[in-house]
Formats: C-alpha cells, structure tokens, sequence
C-alpha cells in the first residue's frame, strides 16, 4: 500500500459471476483477471470455494486462483463459505481469504445454513488449520459482516451485534474484519457510525475495508463516507455485476470503472490507469452476452482533457 | 428553512423537460407540480423564460408559473436567459429567478450566445429592474455559475474565474450565486474546494446551493460532499431527467428520488414524504413515454421496515 491511497478489490469474477445466469469460460476468465491487473488493478477476488453443485458459474476456482498467483504483484483473493473450502483455498494458493458471516442469523441460515454459532465454529478450525502452514503459505483470513447494514429478511439488525460478531472474529483470529452492505442498505451517516464502532471494539487495523452496493444509487457516497472515515479499502465489480443471489431484490456492486474514475479525479493513488482499465469492459461483456453491466463513466467517458493527479487541481488559481 | 434541514429543489420541469425529444402538455405538467408540492417538496424550477422557438417543451412557462403561485408552502423558481425573460417571469410572479453564466466563456457563446460582459449587462439591468418592485413582489435573484467545475469544450476551467465571475454577480446586486456542474466533471475534492473558495469571497450565506449531474456516476457523493461542506440547497430532477441540451454528452441530472432516501435515511428532514414522491413518477412516465427515467430506489424500493428519522438509527445499542 505504500505508493497507493486506496486499494480497489475487484470482486466481479467471484460476486458478479456467482449471480450471473450464464457460465464464463474459464479462458475468458483468466483474460478478465490478467488484462484487469495489467490496468494496474492490485487485489481481485477470482472466485468462492463452494461446491460446484451450489455454484457451477465458480467451478473453476481452484484453476483460476492457481493462474492468478502467477501474476506479478497481484493479491488473489477468494471467499470461502467454511473450513473445506478454507483447506481448498490453501491447497491452490490463495494469498487471502474471506468468510462470510451474516449479522442477521436468518439470511445467515438461508444463505450459509448456518447458525452464528455454527460459522463461528468454522472460524475457528480455519484458524487452527492456518496455525499450522508456514509463514509465508499463511493467507490472510478476513471475516466479512454481510448484511451489517440491515436485511431484506429482517429489515434492521442491531449495530451491537454487528460490534460483537467482528469482537468474536478477531477474538478467534481473523486478521480483519470486513463490513458488507449486502442488501444496499447503507447510508452515509449509518456508515460513518458502524465503522466507528466496530474500529473501537477491535482497532483501526482490524477494520480497513468496505463491501458496498449501489442498490439504492448511494454506492459512492457511502465510498466517500468510508474513505474520509480513514477506510483504505473499496470492494467494487467490473460493470457493477453481481450482487448477492440470496437476498431478494438486492443486487448491484459498485462500479469499479465509477469508483476508479471517482478515486483519480479526487487526486487518490490507485495504481489504476483509467484507460486501460475501461477496455477490460469488452472482455467481460463479450464473455457475457446476455448480462446487463452498469456504469456511468464508460458510457459518458473521461471529461475533455482529462490528466493524471486529480481534476481541476490544474486549473486552480 | 426553519423546519427542514436541506432544501431539495426540484429542477425536472425546466431542465428535465428543456432536453425532452417530446412536449409534455400543460396539463400534465401542473399534475406533476402539483404532486411533488403535495409530497412535501418545498420549491420547483417550473420553466424557462426562453423564446418559444428556441425550446417550445417550454412555452407554458408563465402558465404555470402563475398556476404553482397558487400551491401554498411551494416556492416557484424559473431560470431567466436574459433582461426580457426576467421581465416575463416577473409579470408572471415568480418568487426565484435565476440566470446562468457560463463560466467558460466558449460554452456561453453556445449557449446563451453571449459574451461573459453581456451577460453580467443583462444581470446589472435586471437588477435595475428587480430594485423598482416593491418588497414583496420582488423575487429572489441568483446568478448561476454553469459549467463551474469544467467544460465539454474547454476542459477544466480556471477556480480564479469561477471566484471572480462570483464576485460580479454579487456587486452587480445578485442575492446569491450558485455552482452548477452542467457538464458532470466535478469530483468531491474538487467541489469542496471550489465551495470554500467562492464562499471566502462573497460570503458564506451567498452560496447556499449546488446543481450537481449524475453524468458518471458521483452525483449523490458530490451531494454528500457539498453537505458536509454546509451547502444546504441541492437541484435535482424527478427520475434523473435532463441535463444540459448544449453541452453534448452530458446529461443526468441526479435523481431526486435517490437523493431524498439518501438525505432521509441520513436523518436530515426534507419535509418529502418518500412514498408520495415514488407516487410522483407515474405522472412523469405517462407523460413522457418516450423519455428513459433513471434512479435505484424506485426499482429496489425501500428497506424492509424502513421508517422515519435515519435508517440505522433504531437498531443502534
């Protein structure tokens, strides 16, 4: 992180795929991930170590993390819904996981088929499971707060619980906790609040990145409040794809060609060239022909003379 | 102002309507107006002053002006091109009228077809003009600044002459200025900047509002940019309807229906009643046929169990 400001996780071969109708070619794929980390894109989640069965469109998990690694300064990272996945993860090489755990217990249930107690549980082997693995094998284990910001099952959850469960994850030893507005419930105001909560619970270094949706149009001013928050760390999908498959009526990750455009006008550091990076569009919808992708900045393009190192601080007095 | 906290002004029927392919009928029009007053909205952009032949979805502007004059509570705003179209929305009886300059001079040849020392010619007669009402009917008189954070022609234009245009408008005898990113190229940084710098020339109280677009993607994070900044006005348009007809490629206006979930699951009273405004867009669609509408919130709807006072706010511990 030392020459950037923000890091943009592209999460779109895991949460714009897994919600995807078709199945993408794991070439097409492998063309996604590479051409995005040559547009300078330094962290992807490539896929889920799920069973095919439940999720086909992410079969191919294990390849892709496999081929990833193999990209010079990419940090590959992949969701794992519990310790067998955790132990596939390591076995293909992943430098980061994630585990989900979903504050309201109800789409905890419908989505994990687990109880708190139950994830926690996973939470805990992995840990052992990591203890074991030389230093340098070791991936870094995040334990992600879906739907902390409220549910479409339950409506509202209790912010202490979402306080508890990220006291409890880094109590058995995640690295981190993450907070997700799965449901796209967010503002920036309930955002603000939770950050703090939670970074007083646990540290500022155990909370550094948000997984946010654009379902309700608030995606970037809810990035904004992170980041003035001190949140270093932007989830975001290539053409906004994905969302999540059990949450009715939730869909819609921000757009990392938005979030990216946002970041350079502002004057932040991503490592990402704007360019490049609104080319790798055509890979995904050619690879997928009958999804819809999202996005303002690839449709209207970079204003009239656009440079490097922020907009309008060239024009200033 | 005493009651809410941030003022949304409605901007749909003028520059909603300006760049429709279509002519909504006066009829359709008053429905709207009267709609969105009674869903609490506290002043609308009826019209343009404008000759009919150069935008006829417009003709009806003193029609309905005089028609919103009768809604109580509603403040009754019109743009004014010029001395005549400042005359006209007198007679009619708008309580706001503004005029727009071009902070790049090339996009105000284009679109008002004047110079930036005719323009400011036309602001001093209209000052004359307003000076010789008497108090209570003369309307409040805004200068506003367009194309203030870059231009589709001349790229990033000069802060100094946003500041100093700003200044102008203020001796010549305007009651307040506005910044205007007709063109969709502001990023938060650069807004805030622009805000405190034109504020420490005129005055805090003389820059009280912000027409933002939504063209890629980061109107409603300019919006929380601006409020942070105690901006306490924001233009938006019903359904994200308009933009700038002169300045190609740009268009978006943000969406008011997104602003006013953000704003009220934030806490901030508006006054709007969120379910009467979603009402408001059928009137709009039907009226419009051809025209796309945009924003989240009406296709996701509300969260479950969403009240009133901030979302969040009753699940905190």
């Amino acid at each position: 992180m030392s020459e950037i400001d923000v890091l943009v996780s592209e999460v779109g071969p895991r949460d714009g795929l897994q919600s995807s109708d078709s199945i993408m070619p794991t070439e097409a794929k492998k063309a996604w991930i590479a051409a995005e980390a040559a547009a300078g894109v330094l962290e992807i989640e490539v896929g889920s170590f799920v069973p095919p069965k439940l999720l086909p469109q992410l079969a191919d998990t294990g390849e892709i993390v496999a081929f990833a690694r193999e990209i010079p300064n990419l940090t590959v990272a992949a969701l794992v819904p519990n310790f067998k996945g955790a132990e596939n993860a390591v076995k293909a090489g992943a430098h980061k996981i994630t585990l989900p755990l979903s504050v309201s217990e109800t789409h905890s249930k419908a989505n994990l088929r687990k109880t708190h107690a139950e994830v926690l549980e996973e939470v805990r082997r992995i840990v052992e499971l990591l203890d074991t693995l030389p230093a340098g094998q070791r991936p870094a284990f995040e334990g992600g707060l879906s739907t902390a910001f409220g549910c479409t099952l339950e409506g509202e959850v209790a912010e202490d619980t979402v306080v508890r469960l990220a006291r409890e994850l880094i109590e058995l030893g995640c690295d981190e906790v993450g907070l997700s507005d799965t449901t796209g419930y967010a503002n920036p105001t309930q955002l603000r609040r939770l950050i703090r909560l939670v970074r007083s619970e646990v540290g500022e270094d155990r909370l550094t990145g948000v997984h946010l949706h654009n379902t309700r149009g608030l995606g970037l001013a809810n990035a904004l409040a992170a980041l003035e928050e001190g949140i270093t760390t932007l989830d975001s999908s290539l053409g906004g794809i994905g969302g999540c498959p059990f949450a009715p009526g939730a869909s819609g990750n921000i757009v990392t060609e938005d979030l990216v455009f946002m970041l350079d006008s502002m004057g932040l550091k991503t490592g990402i060239d704007l360019d490049k990076l609104l080319e790798v569009r055509r890979i995904v919808a050619d690879a997928l022909p009958g999804e819809e992708l999202y996005g303002f900045t690839p449709d209207a393009g970079l204003p009239k003379g656009y440079g490097r190192g922020g907009w309008g601080v060239g024009a200033a007095a």
